[in-house]
């Protein structure tokens, strides 16, 4: 396992291309009317499975040796990751098993089974996830493919951060903030090193459901909080328990700020995302967007990249929050 | 008014820059796999106010001289064209009234409120649009934009075909055949233009719903044919009662074939752009996507370019598609 660093992402951000969608940015009216600046959401809900996770998973799985391909890999997820994984492993001829929490959403459980991949299942608060990978892992031979605390994985995500660090070049504009949906942080670190090459006057801000607050609780103190295990979010991809050990110690660097929004404030994300942006996103997915329409940070004058992380939400879901008038 | 040409579209996509989104090319795994093809969509769900319209709109009014400017335009239109020619006269600080149909979807009425202009409703089955639309610019010496018999917008909604064909270009890939949307024909026309130019060995299809397969049926008879009145659609945006005076006058030259999709196909491709692509797309918007997912054409090994051409659907029937398995 290498070091992280911006030249491990820039690796990554080549590595990919033509494995993973080059997602645009995306600019809206009402948006920048809103917040009173120049913002542009990139859409890794366009991305191979749904997710920005293939990037991770691509990366890690482009580097694996032929003995290592022939052994298959595992990961653990609450859904994203495993169809990242899934997808990755699909397109690139191995064996996949995925363990993942009996409740995650429905269509994280399908498209992953869709894509050829082996399901086990856990109970997300009474077991862990990470004995029962590692131990198939150990029984099996396969590669543990870890869905954020992981080299690999994070210079994989950064490839995001790459993309929009060169699409603001190309049209001439400097970054001056970026909000990321942030679980355990793997995203955020890859991007922050990605940044830190090629735009490092951007500031980088994370954002999280209220409950699953432990980057921003971690950052402000210092070191890494965990989370109540009382807490529960409609954020089924930003559940985890703490920030990541590797993560933490590039987000606490290079991260300005974490915001938090109510799971109220992430409805009415989605349902704005859906008809003003014409675009779906998970819960998770949009807390980014939450926080700069609830007003949990000031963008006004600023040129901004807001990351919509994901869309994977099941379709009962989307019908209740489409056919909810109050969460407007 | 000036006769409309590939030089007259190419003119409007540069005229066009800056003022409408460029939108990206959509990849998506699951799409190919079900066509066989290697195929990408061009959401226009995208652009600004929703829909392709905001490009034939600012095409004509940024020729407007001043004194055009300050007497306003008029338009009529059940809906995105509506919020086309709204979005564009706010930007370029002209007033504008829309006459739309009072069973207009509730969110394009709205929003075409929400740009500022003046709506003035009528019965979409007993009064004449463009009688109460000449009557108004004859009254008040505005400029009439029509929807899409008119070279102006012809020529804008072109600026379309050139992305594609620029984009296809810069991917280095042919463009082997082509879909589109069609109600009254603008579309279908200016992309045809710009592909006769650009690309002009790609085979142009239009999509239409049943009812309303009135291009279709004017192609295949070499003439133009109009639609029963009372047939009825789900397809809001594409109920012309027959093909344009001018724009089929171009699409007989350049279409190979009308494809026609049942109002259900119509309902299982919203739902596949929204839960496989994560895209909002009205029902006008879905139904070239249709004919592809429907087997009206077979893409096997070509490349292909669909265009998703508007995405104001109400939350409601959002709602009822979304939460509907058997539309799937």
């Amino acid at each position: 396992m290498t070091e992280v660093s911006f030249e491990t992402v820039k690796a990554a951000a080549k590595r990919l291309e033509g494995h993973v969608v080059r997602t645009p940015l995306i600019k809206n009216a009402a948006l920048d009317t809103l917040s009173g600046g120049n913002l542009y959401v990139k859409p890794e809900t366009l991305q191979h499975g749904g997710s920005f996770k293939a990037r991770g998973a691509f990366n890690r799985l482009l580097q694996m040796n032929e003995a290592e391909r022939a052994a298959g890999v595992v990961a653990w997820s609450s859904g994203n990751h495993a169809q990242g994984v899934a997808f990755a492993a699909r397109e690139l001829g191995i064996a996949a098993t995925i363990v993942m929490p009996t409740d995650a959403p429905q269509i994280k459980l399908e498209r992953t089974r869709s894509f050829g991949a082996t399901i086990v299942t856990y109970d997300r608060f009474t077991e862990s996830r990470e004995e029962i990978a590692s131990d198939l892992a150990n029984r099996t031979g396969a590669v543990l493919v870890p869905s954020y605390d992981d080299h690999d994985v994070i210079s994989g995500q950064g490839s995001i951060g790459v993309e929009v660090a060169e699409d603001f070049a190309a049209m001439g504009e400097s970054l001056d903030a970026l909000i990321v949906c942030c679980g355990g942080g793997g995203l955020t670190a890859g991007i922050s090193l990605a940044l830190s090459g090629l735009s490092p006057a951007t500031k980088i801000y994370t954002a999280e459901p209220e409950g699953f607050d432990d980057t921003a609780r971690s950052l402000a103190g210092g070191e890494r909080v965990a989370n109540d295990p009382a807490a529960r979010s409609i954020c089924d991809a930003l559940l985890a328990p703490e920030p990541g050990h590797i993560t933490f110690g590039y987000n606490k660097r290079f991260v300005e700020k974490g915001l938090v929004v109510s799971d109220d404030e992430v409805r009415a994300a989605i349902r704005f995302a859906l008809f003003e942006m014409k675009l779906l996103v998970e819960p998770g997915g949009a807390v980014a967007l939450a926080s700069v329409l609830s007003g949990k940070i000031d963008l006004k004058g600023l040129n901004a990249a807001i990351i919509m992380s994901g869309g994977n939400i099941d379709p009962a879901m989307t019908a209740a929050i489409a056919g909810d008038e109050h969460s407007a």
